[in-house]
């Protein structure tokens, strides 16, 4: 899969990190890109977040660099707004590229007074550097708690060609409320119109980045960025904005999913579907909380069909439903029918349930046609000892 | 600390447990007990919790004997009720005591059907072997994930003279949502109304249970009893009802707080006084959000001073107070003024953070007198080895 064209990264050691390791990342479009953003929803806000949204406004929803570090979030800090200002204008003058068009993004520490001097002179060699090749460079100089690299890339056939979508994102899955900075930039060469763009990032989001485990506990820094320079010459028509958000969800659901998965220790996405409830938001609740339940999450990671957890859990998301008309399976295989339990393989299920792909589908009847998707992982480490074991 | 006058108590192992381990428990009055009870909201609720709250209304508000017993919720099967009505008869026969007076609780594993006969089995000798002096087998008798037995006896002195309450609970506080069962049962020689004692526990429970991170997850089995058995010959007149009920909140509030702090591998309390919110229920917001933060936990177990993740905490709590308008402090040592680090004796400061009660006190200027007083634990394990040592 090639990358979208237009595009170019690099990554670089500022020192906001006490170990040596790039902590300052550059994604830059060969012109100014239509962008959309969706930004975190805590009434405490890092500089940069109030920066990117001040900038996105005061450019009409361009974007043409993004200036990310590691190591601190430049949050609840005396001097946030001047060292944005100050390493954005630095960009600003390297790209000579106006500093409205640049988004600023940090995540690392709260509270403790960045140093922008250490960036500013990192800026040089950033851009000298900056090549089309070095975007997995980028996805490792955002990296904080995350194990493992995500990112992401697809193509989509327009009826004028093809045009690319490549995603990065970090972030930890482990358990709620995870305050983990969830940072997200997504690069796209099609052409589409900036009033177009934000609803279908809004509904991708809603879809992706909020049906994980980590959803709801936002961080200070929180954002999700979509950058469409059109480099590829090819239009999103009104007719394809549909094809250009499903793929666009598919994106963001894989950058999600990578999150839900890269949980400390844990070794399986779970994949948790509600069917039949009341309406789309009732199940939304359910998923939810059944995906947050520590209990569910060591259940899983013992290989434990213990379903009486999940059932426990649905039962106080807030959402009212007969516990008689719940069915529950584990990887395809029915554990609960009617609120209660049924007879099945145990040891053909616990076998199943050591895979690293984790499905539970959650089923009421007479309710409605209410669906939602949830994905989350497993929860291991010194909880499965007293947890993980109790049941048997 | 003498126990209330006239109740028995003793312990058995039925074989519910895996573990030969007393797995049975008998709360006995000498006579018909005023009784309140307040019990899970979940929409899933145990075969006992409905026996229960059926039992009290019948019985107008008074309990004669507790049947408790761990290792099975029996919850969702299909034997739950009859299972119940088995051995609450049983018991009912064994005592000379009307069904309707006895108080059925479980706690244990879900979705497996419990073996009534086991109990019915193991009630002679629950009966006869049930002493004044037994209390603490009982608290034995119920513990499943506890690491520790949670008891508490308080005198009160009243115009008629002494009486006394005494508690017991099981559960833990480790981590939100948990939904390790909490069941607690107070009892106390004095004399009142009926039409008192349940507004008093709703009070009281509001300002204890409801006060610790475990709270708004609620267990299919949860349930708070309290039996006033008048032994003492000391009835509570109306003037003194708010002694009384000042008492009842210590004795819950002391039990509250010893799940609080029986987290796995926790080590430490943590108090967190929230003041100056708008009002009272924004301030237990804030206070219920930050106790449930696995990020500050962990930062409270690393002794790690990071206001960061408390300030981060109250801004996605929900309620909406300006960043610039807080204080927050650590066992009295102030490190957040106004939204911004303040100076402090770091060394020191970690030091104090090595305690086994951990106090933090978060100050909102400017929007009102709401406060709140939540306890949580901290959080050691697993998780501190990426979170507590992310920022130093």
């Amino acid at each position: 899969m090639s990358l979208p064209l237009g595009f170019r990264y690099s990554a670089a050691y500022a020192g906001l990190r006490k170990v040596k390791r790039n902590d300052l990342g550059l994604i830059w479009s060969d012109k100014p890109a239509t962008a959309a953003a969706v930004f975190t929803t805590n009434v405490v806000k890092a500089a940069p977040v109030l920066a990117a949204q001040a900038n996105l406004l005061a450019a009409g929803g361009r974007v043409q660099a993004v200036l990310v570090n590691a190591g601190n979030a430049n949050c609840a800090t005396r001097t946030g707004d001047r060292v944005v200002k100050e390493t954005t204008s630095a960009l600003s003058k390297a790209l000579k590229v106006p500093a409205k068009l640049i988004f600023p993004a940090s995540t690392g520490v709260i509270g403790v007074e960045m140093k922008g001097d250490l960036v500013v002179k990192a800026i040089p060699e950033l851009v000298a550097s900056a090549s089309e090749s070095r975007f997995d460079e980028v996805v490792l100089a955002i990296m904080t708690t995350d194990i493992v690299p995500k990112s992401v890339a697809a193509g989509l056939e327009l009826k004028g060609g093809v045009v690319r979508i490549a995603g990065m994102t970090k972030g930890s899955g482990m358990i709620h409320p995870n305050m983990a900075t969830t940072l997200a930039f997504v690069m796209t060469d099609a052409q589409i119109a900036p009033g177009d763009l934000q609803p279908i990032l809004k509904r991708a989001v809603d879809q992706s980045f909020h049906r994980i485990s980590v959803d709801g506990d936002t961080s200070t820094n929180d954002c999700v960025l979509v950058m469409a320079n059109g480099a590829s010459g090819v239009t999103v028509t009104k007719k394809e904005l549909k094809a250009f958000e499903e793929a666009l969800t598919v994106v963001l659901q894989s950058l999600a999913k990578q999150i839900a998965r890269d949980g400390e220790g844990a070794k399986k996405l779970v994949t948790i579907d509600i069917y039949g409830a009341k309406n789309n938001p009732d199940a939304a609740r359910i998923a939810r909380t059944i995906a947050n339940s520590p209990l569910v999450k060591t259940a899983v990671a013992g290989a434990d069909p213990n379903w009486g957890r999940i059932i426990c859990a649905a039962g106080y998301s807030g959402v009212q439903f007969d516990p008689r008309a719940v069915d529950i399976s584990f990887q395809g295989t029915a554990v609960c029918k009617k609120g209660l339990a049924v007879d099945f393989d145990e040891a053909a299920l616990i076998e199943k349930l050591k895979e690293s792909e984790i499905s539970i589908a959650f089923q009421l009847r007479g309710e409605g046609s209410g669906t939602a998707t949830f994905w989350t992982c497993d929860l291991t480490e010194g909880y499965i000892e007293i947890n993980g074991s109790y049941r048997t």
